[in-house]
């Protein structure tokens, strides 16, 4: 038996020992790339491949059964049919096992009353026991910290570690937040797919993420809850000490009836999810792209405020229709665009003059560029200076950069935001829309991004996340 | 003097001749850019760099004024200061040139008595010689066909030639709308960028585009409008024949006071914009996102009506939750997801079960990739076949494809897809998030863009476009 000192979600992330159950030699199937992704995430404890064929995968022995395992199993990843759920509970039970995650589908979300049954019987043995079930139709937990990669996939990609934790109730959704969010330098401290959720649900992680230190910010996709109360609770736990980013799927009629053959959740009505989320204190997301880009910029940036933000349109040339794009933006997300304040704008038409220039806010410095890049470097501090506004926007049209300014300098423009949050002592954001020349924009994201800047593909999508970060009631 | 026989607006895209004064042998300059990327287009006339010091450049010889030019002037590009404007409006009606942009800025933007004087004498000494002009404030007009590049950049991309036309009010939105075009293999016939449009407005453009045989989508940026009944008896008559959307900027008070700093414009208020929009039958976009996706769309499948859109959500696992959000999405804008046909549904549960699976529409397919692609081929074709629905979203993603399929099926699949619409009789859009593997999904879009299929990195945005495109009015 293990030490009952840490605490039992410990088990799900910091694990001294995974059994992969269903994992067999197939390579092609999902326990076996269960087995490999752990192998390859290079997964810290120990790992007991189990499947009642034998055999190895990997290089590692492939155990017969649960009980056959000569050591300790904390923790159970069960790829397994929905008929041998229940016995597996039992083997659990009599190895000491402390939580099983079951990727086996098949269950209340068949709307069948078999599915019911079968899920209740596996919570009762469970609970008078004291083992506790994750999913099941999960694809489980997420720790790079640990090397846990998410789901079977024998790639096992993980992201450097981080703060950023979440719960979902699908494991599409889970996966994709991890694709997406590696792309996007975003990094992780711990996630979870819970699923159908028979037992752990998302308010259990809500409230383990609240105490764990390795958390700063969390964010969750819901389907739906059998305990609203009792989400409610942890919810407030959460924002009480972190940001806390929730996006609710099944928020129209046909996606909450999607989400009932999804994950069995009985969804209610999208205005009562509102109000419970905006009373708990935390950030409503509408769809992936709000949730990861308010978790990004939450990461990037910490739980910012801002009274107003300057937006600079344009670097190169034609900064005007972005200019105005932006104001409308902001416009639309209740974002404070105020004017410069006189002595800056002075400042500004003492620099690059007026013609062709907007210098209210947001600000068109691009003729500035026309004057050198130093003569933009300056018109850009004046602008970031100015003390109507705490945050400022920039955006960066990589291509449009090329055009005008050439390869190189638009790489010295990109250097020189990188370094610009330092000297100016408020938040930088910038926009850095796709376009003709990716390979170039990847690059200047990926640099952007190591350098602790959040970056968004559009204006809208900037505004979006400053507004919902930024205007939360807490 | 030229022949009358074309159509005066023709000199704009299909000149047989241009002069780019205020084009000296500086490269860092802006005329020398533009002759430099007129040359690099492949440009098919008679080009004459101008500028009173002479010299030459990229081995063309620099004249010393219009009047010193050999032969005829059809259009003339300005690069040069507001000062010298009016004089280079004398030199033009002497030359007969047909028509003068004006990239020069300083005009009634600045908000001074100074630039609405000279606007007011420009026009005046322009009408009374039948000389048109484009501008000022602008970066002029944009002709693949002919091998006009858009603006001053030496570079001269064009993109091929294709059958999307667009006007523009800012400079910036047009070089952004082709840039993102080019990326998105969206293949362009006409655009202008029209500024503070103190002759030639975007309801000449509109007008001229509808009577053009190379357009078949139209697209605008407006800011505003001097002449609100004439721009809509040009829409009219433009979305009478084709397609026609309409980004309106400045929606927002920020917005509109950002716009009259940047070209000049007294925008209106947004809802009788839109109200105008509508009853004239444009498509209201109200971003670049908006306005770029649907002329892909429109591109790509023409003008396309939907009863009901069928969704797959999953391709490789885990797409539960993305059907629940595709839903979302399309409930958000209004786009019957009808529920399979029985018969449809019964298809299904034959090949792959129920488990794992959602059969209803949405459609998570995902649990047929484990008997095999072929099998999740036949899936798919089951889903297109229902008879409820007339159009066919497919979600892909390629980083979870690779992590669950491996590249080699993942690029097979993409192979699948681009063959489908050939087969199905109807048209197929795709969502292709951004995620780990950029330049795969990149190869990926690439080839779908190629086979005809209209790309969208999200499903809110797949939906939207589509709701525009098939929600319009006439």
């Amino acid at each position: 038996m293990l030490s009952d000192a840490r605490h039992e979600l410990d088990g799900v992330f910091h694990p001294r020992s995974i059994a992969v159950v269903g994992a067999s030699s197939d390579k092609r199937k999902s326990g076996a790339k269960w087995v490999l992704g752990l192998k390859a995430a290079g997964y810290r404890g120990i790992l007991y491949p189990v499947s009642s064929g034998g055999g190895s995968i990997g290089g590692m022995e492939v155990f017969t059964s649960l009980s056959a395992i000569p050591g300790d199993v904390e923790c159970v990843i069960a790829s397994i049919p929905a008929r041998s759920a229940l016995k597996l509970v039992d083997e659990c039970i009599a190895k000491g096992v402390r939580v099983v995650q079951f990727f086996t589908a098949g269950f209340s979300e068949t709307r069948s009353a078999d599915g019911d049954a079968l899920e209740r019987a596996m919570i009762e043995r469970a609970r008078s026991a004291g083992l506790r079930i994750i999913g099941p139709n999960c694809i489980g937990s997420f720790c790079p910290k640990s090397g846990i990669s998410l789901g079977p996939s024998p790639l096992g990609k993980t992201g450097s570690p981080g703060h950023v934790s979440f719960v979902s109730q699908s494991g599409g959704i889970a996966a994709k937040l991890v694709e997406y969010g590696i792309a996007r330098n975003m990094r992780f401290a711990k996630g979870v797919s819970v699923g159908n959720s028979i037992d752990l649900d998302a308010s259990d992680f809500l409230r383990y993420y609240a105490n764990d230190d390795d958390t700063h910010v969390i964010g969750a996709y819901l389907e739906g809850t059998r305990n609203g109360s009792r989400l409610f609770t942890a919810l407030c736990e959460a924002t009480a000490v972190k940001p806390t980013v929730i996006w609710k799927g099944g928020r129209t009629e046909a996606g909450a009836e999607a989400a009932r053959s999804h994950t069995g959740s009985l969804a209610s009505s999208a205005p009562i999810w509102s109000a419970m989320l905006r009373q708990a204190g935390a950030i409503e997301a509408s769809n992936l792209e709000e949730l990861s880009d308010c978790l990004l910029l939450l990461q990037q940036l910490g739980p910012i405020r801002s009274r107003g933000v300057s937006i600079v349109g344009g670097l190169a040339d034609g900064g005007g229709g972005i200019s105005v794009s932006g104001s409308d933006a902001c416009a639309d997300n209740g974002i404070p665009v105020p004017l410069l304040h006189p002595e800056t704008r002075q400042k500004l038409v003492e620099l690059i003059g007026e013609v062709g220039s907007i210098l209210r806010n947001p600000v068109d410095v691009s003729p500035a560029q026309f004057r050198g890049l130093e003569t933009l470097y300056e018109a850009i501090r004046i602008v970031a200076s100015d003390p109507s506004s705490d945050l400022l926007i920039i955006q960066e049209d990589v291509d449009i950069m090329h055009s005008f300014l050439g390869v190189p300098e638009t790489r010295d423009v990109n250097a020189f935001l990188r370094e610009l949050p330092r000297h100016i002592g408020k938040p930088l954001v910038i926009v850095l829309p796709g376009g003709s020349t990716e390979h170039h924009r990847v690059e200047a994201e990926e640099q952007l991004l190591d350098a602790g800047i959040p970056v968004f593909p559009t204006m809208a999508r900037a505004a979006r996340a400053i507004a919902l970060v930024t205007q939360r009631r807490s």
